[in-house]
């Protein structure tokens, strides 16, 4: 037994080396604890610093003023108080509600990561912290948590696009038991928004704890969800493709020129082929969040005979017209012969927060839709432009899907 | 096209409320700046640091006293220097080989990351940056990059331990084509070390990309790698199971206590069940690193029917008898069973850095197995109990097998 607690010992100094942990002795900091009644208490050991925040979705939001656009909410700010031994805390004012929360600490005007919790997610090239609080209840918490229920399978994989020339990286989950059912499954595509990539749905979207959850429930029917690339410039994302370890980009080019549009049935052939599906439109759902809502709307009614569940999470919809793939042009026509009696999908689906910048945009699409008569569901929330909310989109939408 | 920018204008904006981006102008730091030849610069704006520095395994060793033990090499350290604007910057004083390289800021004392870089990784409880150096001429970092060849898929996913009584998560590497060519492919269990889990091969471990690579270049057999979790006390890694966003922790019960070699036969079960494979011994192969090494040796000899490859990377071999599952006694008659003309693996592998700790240990091994004449083969290298060697065997035992 000795050698190998030398062995724990020497890995422990081994980690120490890149680590906060203490080599022998001394306690380690707990950063986030979730107390008792669930307000939160953040510690950083910083005793040479002059000021220590934190700033996160948790607390208050700060508006802020945008040159030619108004006001926009950030997230809140708050300070950390220095004690002893250099050792700064804050604690929540009051309990927070079930939800998945991120954060950063800000150490001297430099915003970082809380070295004393390891969960992190990277949206685009912001690194933020995280930590789930779950009442027990069924509440978000609960839902966005991996729970002890039969878990998916969730794989990164490629396929290879030939109109675009190369092969392409996507998130595909697959519902628990599907390796061994035999059963062929309905399928659902979930697009991500602007500067993400095919792993933003499955981190801080929760999609992966999400559908387990639900399917566990017997609230959402199993399926596989699809989750794709739509930065058609990028082999995968940042990291994960041949392009390297450069640094993210948000304004990558031709994400919004018709051209993933017009390529995207060489996906849902992909996945046809790849995986057993009921390969009908009855069967397909579309929906993505921002960029990945107005994807999901042009990708819909440019090929009205592939989606039967159509969900646009806060989406960019746009008015511009004409592009060099002819995807956005004859908007009002091709609506028109996607919820023709033909072609008109099973659900419709509109979801924007009441202070998103889309806001006003969403409401004339509805009207659009009002005007002509075309069914669909609306669902509006508080909140702006933000994964909290395409969380709960997606947590409404997914149980409506092939029913 | 102005209602798009505005979306992304707007996006950046959101983004920029978690990052260290410039709202409108102003240039965003580099960091880690791969130059011309090789060098990299280093940069972090903190104008009200005193301090800067860098730890990495680029950087010269410093030896640390360890209790009980004796001398023990720590990854160097280096000062950034303050410049204009309060950017600190510092570039190593050669060009790096090429390697993929971890390491992290330290900032008033204060270890972190490095706010420019978006790539981490996560060792146990230890967040490191990332980034590779590549050459092109073959080394080390193009084997360990994502090159434009054919990739496997890989997905994590979930076994059901009536053994141990819980669903386990798993990290499954298929090599390129496997969804689609109907063939049967051999298996390779790959253990990671002391308080790393299902998926420490595949991040720090670059085992996706060293597979992918090497099949493609002809050099390894297409075949299925299986990244198991050895700690089996835990459902998954940290933040992936129902034990929800703990700490983690190193001194984990019970990964050493027999329990996961006794039921190991339960994974091998389930792969051969849920993939494509040739079940056979000759077929199916086993290594780990450290604490997996350790495991590998024990349920090698366990189950001798069961594997044809066998590879110890710094294994923590011990001279420890008696466990409570019967797994680690009668060591020497389980050993010369395993090497019995019946049984013999057609490859025993044994590799180990000269410094170490555990090279006396696998000294004594050898000595054991050619006392015995029990033939293996021996890889010794540069350095100690680090990834980068890990890396190394990987990428020497991968093209030994199922040949």
């Amino acid at each position: 037994m000795k050698k190998l607690l030398t062995l724990a010992s020497l890995a422990i100094v081994a980690s120490a080396a890149f680590s906060q942990q203490a080599l022998w002795g001394g306690t380690p900091l707990v950063s986030p604890q979730i107390n008792p009644d669930n307000t939160v208490t953040f510690r950083c050991k910083a005793p040479k610093a002059k000021t220590v925040k934190i700033t996160g979705d948790f607390l208050p939001e700060n508006e802020i003023d945008i040159p030619n656009y108004g006001k926009y909410a950030l997230p809140g700010t708050a300070e950390l108080t220095e004690g002893k031994d250099g050792v700064w805390e804050f604690t929540t004012p009051a309990p927070l509600a079930s939800e998945y929360y991120c954060y950063n600490l800000i150490i001297d005007g430099q915003r970082t990561i809380d070295p004393a919790n390891v969960y992190i997610n990277r949206d685009v090239a912001t690194i933020t912290n995280c930590f789930i609080i779950s009442n027990e209840k069924g509440d978000k918490g609960d839902l966005y948590r991996v729970n002890d229920v039969p878990h998916g399978t969730v794989r990164h994989m490629w396929y290879n696009s030939p109109s675009l020339g190369m092969q392409r990286r996507l998130t595909v989950y697959t519902p628990a038991g599907y390796e061994t059912s035999g059963k062929k499954y309905p399928v659902f595509y979930l697009l991500h928004g602007i500067g993400g990539d095919e792993e933003a749905w499955a981190t801080q979207g929760r999609a992966t704890q999400i559908l387990d959850n639900l399917i566990a429930q017997g609230k959402a029917e199993p399926m596989i969800v699809v989750m794709t690339n739509g930065n058609i410039s990028q082999h995968a994302a940042p990291g994960e493709g041949p392009e390297g370890m450069v640094s993210p980009n948000l304004a990558l080019p031709k994400t919004m020129d018709g051209s993933f549009e017009k390529a995207f049935p060489e996906i849902v052939n992909f996945i046809d082929k790849t995986f057993r599906t009921k390969a009908q439109k009855q069967f397909r759902a579309i929906a993505g969040l921002s960029m990945g809502g107005f994807h999901s709307c042009h990708i819909s009614k440019q090929y009205p005979e592939l989606f039967g569940y159509v969900g646009l999470f806060s989406a960019a919809i746009s008015k511009e017209q004409g592009d060099a793939n002819g995807i956005y042009n004859d908007f009002d026509k091709k609506l028109a012969t996607q919820f023709s009696a033909k072609n008109r999908p099973a659900l419709y689906y509109i979801a924007i927060g009441k202070t998103d910048f889309l806001y006003k945009d969403n409401q004339e699409l509805r009207k659009k839709l009002d005007d002509n008569k075309f069914p669909y569901v609306y669902k509006e929330t508080d909140g702006g432009h933000i994964w909290r909310n395409w969380r709960i989109y997606l947590a409404d939408f997914a149980p409506r899907l092939f029913k």
